[in-house]
């Protein structure tokens, strides 16, 4: 069994940000020499998710006013009494998760048509990391 | 390692579905041999998910309502200037989460004696797909 | 490819609880031998999830309400014609999601800062089961 792992980092510029990471996880497996097996991608934190969907621009608007609708920012959170502001960035990771699971199949990411991997950045401007790590033959 | 790889297809007849899909897993399990290891099922679309959960009509009933609830169908989705009409879809298959990772142990599903591998269409009455990958020895 | 798998029994004597046990699946792990690989954290009940996020109790109470909020208990789900009055349970469960997958390197669980691994029992006061498994070398 061939394992083999590396780890992103993100810096992003806004508080929440949506970032297509597929090509880097491409390059990450094909380092690996793994042809059959899995790729776990998960976030280091506990205010990013990781999720598969579409990289459309418009799509993506509409997650973010969704998290924000289902998980929205509030000052009143019990979480906000050690000092902390992100209450709702926590509840947004859980919503979306902070991992996905990728099979690779003849040395490829076996993805549908239009699946595409995104790192949620819910409390950004600082960096964060995400682990890519490969498992397999 | 042993690496065993199928794809199921749907085609429902309604826009939204929940099909049991536990026996399918099971006689793929059972074809690739693995006595230890892990069985990803995951939707290779971005309308579509994967859960675990009861195999009770009522309760299916009361999830599909939930998730219109939580990410109804709107008109006015960003993701509809694209021409789409599906965002809600989309939502609703993050939420419900993409895929899970079942045990096997002993050649078999290691699964709880009511948990059952259910595949939620968000958008159907069109061929879509399911990557069954097992994992193991 | 080494395996192992151990099963964990919750108790709560709370209808709802959220259990830290990143130190049982540590114990397992290191148990296993396994120095690279993967653990799967699995509940084995259809009203119960595995999750990581923060340690903090101010957060553990944020969550909890904003489960209540999102799957609220109530009386007229469908799921109640059974005879049972846990619909919301089932709910919750599906919205935190029963399993986390964690990456092993060097021997330990390669987890970021504040990330630790909970069991969230929606339908407590009984004994409920979650799977450990460690697949790796």
């Amino acid at each position: 069994m061939k394992s083999h792992t590396e780890y992103l980092t993100f810096h992003t510029r806004t508080h929440r940000a949506y970032v297509h990471i597929t090509p880097q996880v491409e390059t990450i497996l094909k380092k690996s020499g793994v042809q059959e097996g899995l790729v776990l991608v998960s976030a280091m934190h506990i205010t990013a998710g990781v999720y598969v969907n579409d990289n459309e621009e418009g799509l993506i608007h509409d997650i973010d006013q969704w998290l924000e609708h289902l998980a929205p920012f509030r000052q009143d959170y019990e979480h906000h009494q050690t000092g902390e502001d992100n209450g709702d960035s926590h509840l947004k990771a859980i919503l979306v998760h902070h991992q996905v699971l990728l099979p690779v199949t003849r040395g490829r990411l076996d993805l549908g048509t239009w699946q595409r991997v995104f790192y949620a950045e819910f409390d950004g401007q600082r960096d964060k990391r995400v682990l890519v790590k490969v498992i397999g033959e």
